[in-house]
């Protein structure tokens, strides 16, 4: 239904419905009536104008990505928007570099689009009270947790894996198979974020095998993309000698392998490599990289579970912990004493 | 500014308040007119529900992502988002899987968010007017054209590559080497897709290299899936020699280096693999990928500059063809006669 239809209907012109419609004086009521009852008959839609001024609701559910090209989101996103949609609700997809404040963004998309919740993948674990209070919607924090901040449990929800506990599966699995010289590939050891809590389960790991910290054994790429990881696994190699390789990323993983077999070292023979996430191409890396894979669906369908539960009024603040599943490739290998 | 706030300040209760937004008969007319004029103190929003009935238009912009998992897209998807971010619009996803209906889909975004334009990155390459007679909107084809079908070009925009003048040049670089022997890998030779596109270029630098078309060399996967390259490439293992293989994707073709090597062929010694896309990862696999890298960035902006520019009035439909780079990996070799 086009302006021209409902002028062709009323048997005015164009114009003069825009008049109507824009609240021209120049019309007279009979038109008038006649323009807003052929409006009306064309397409009722309930008059809500003056409950939204109250409560600016729209059918929005926003999701701020932090991370742009981060392969493990991708099916994560793909089942939020399939959660999303098949709730009957629109998704207004945000994403945002690894530095960027997905808080802010998100405050800022939720006053912009009117959006009813929030699901943040990715982003700070420090949040303080003060830091979220300018969310006044629902939000559930997918693929991490509040583990640094002093913002209470019952403040926000989130689901996601439990960082240091399947670090320390994931380091334990080379400590099983009789490596002691592990190195780690890290983004950094207190960032307050998944990489410090990898890198204490990494800690943990160790100290439960009787095996001290070697500080040269730490790489810091400050950064989570591939160039970085490549170069500091370069400068590790330089830098001391070991047997195996925990990477707290699949996809740091495979810039990992690379480099070790551009400085020489091939995987697994003279160095074995284990990660976390499990992307769907770390399948196809030779060898196949050894991971610990998280569920990414259930991670994306329960924060959207959350979130509407919120919503619509069902349920309060929750925390959902879901856990990896070890898929054995052929990146690691048993040393023989 | 919620019911509550409202209710307070004009000394009523809560439910008054939703008794008044509801239009609920059994409420006064004094008090009546007190909420409505506290609700219009609170927030003023200009009343555009008449108008919005007969122009029902938003400031939102439809992308419509065909193919789930494509890791080509995840750049060209940012490059999108922040483009129709930066002009002011918001960003509606919609993901769907390869083998979906990418316009039907399209109209039915396009229907329930009141979309003023649509971004359809991949599709399929046959569209007819009567196919695209639901879409009333601006709409762009991001990376494809309609090379197969009957819809005129007046009446869609594109951007994209020459899928088949690219294709050919990947397999010239492998002619130029010394290659005779050169399998592809590839969706289907008839899919009226980019696969059939990208398979007529492979079949036109055969002829212009001398070299005889052997249907034994083609090999179809019938999906775009890493599984499915995988498998393939083990059949075309067990069925012929070849020294070369030029798969028409980058994470196709990291499937069928994994595939090679599983079946005792070394990269590049026993078989060279050249590709087209570009995706990160393809930089660090082993050896690097030789392929030829799409303008992703590019591709996205450009795609957001047409349709903004019919969106706002200012062209027509359009069609910009891009570029591709070639990346020198160390997955091809030059045969010594």
């Amino acid at each position: 239904m086009t302006i021209r239809d409902i002028a062709r209907r009323c048997g005015v012109s164009v114009s003069t419905v825009s008049r109507v419609l824009n609240n021209h004086p120049d019309v007279s009521e009979a038109v008038r009536e006649r323009v807003l009852e052929a409006v009306r008959e064309a397409h009722y839609v309930p008059n809500n104008s003056a409950r939204d001024l109250v409560r600016p609701q729209s059918d929005s559910i926003g999701l701020v990505v932090r991370g742009i090209g981060n392969l493990f989101f991708s099916p994560v996103i793909h089942a939020v928007e399939q959660a999303v949609d098949e709730a009957g609700y629109t998704l207004v997809l945000h994403q945002i570099r690894s530095g960027e404040d997905e808080l802010q963004a998100a405050a800022s998309l939720a006053r912009s689009k009117r959006l009813r919740g929030l699901v943040l993948l990715g982003g700070c674990f420090d949040y303080t009270p003060e830091d979220t209070a300018a969310l006044d919607i629902p939000f559930v924090c997918c693929t991490y947790t509040n583990s640094f901040g002093t913002l209470g449990r019952e403040s926000y929800s989130s689901v996601s894996i439990d960082d240091q506990a399947e670090a320390y599966q994931a380091v334990r699995e080379l400590t099983r198979r009789g490596h002691r010289r592990i190195a780690v590939l890290l983004d950094s050891v207190n960032d307050h974020s998944i990489s410090e809590l990898r890198y204490k389960g990494y800690c943990r790991a160790l100290a439960d095998s009787g095996i001290s910290l070697d500080p040269a054994l730490v790489a810091e790429t400050g950064a989570f993309d591939l160039a970085s990881a490549y170069e500091e696994t370069r400068k590790l190699l330089e830098r001391t000698d070991f047997t195996a390789v925990f990477v707290i990323a699949d996809s740091m993983a495979v810039a990992a392998m690379k480099a070790l077999r551009d400085g020489g070292k091939r995987v697994p023979e003279d160095c074995s490599v284990i990660a976390i996430d499990g992307v769907e191409l770390s399948a196809y890396t030779i060898p196949t990289l050894t991971t610990l894979i998280q569920p990414t669906g259930e991670l994306g369908d329960e924060a959207v579970r959350i979130l509407l539960d919120m919503v619509e009024g069902r349920a309060g603040n929750r925390h959902v912990q879901l856990h990896t599943t070890l898929r054995p490739g052929g990146s690691v290998r048993t040393l023989t004493p």
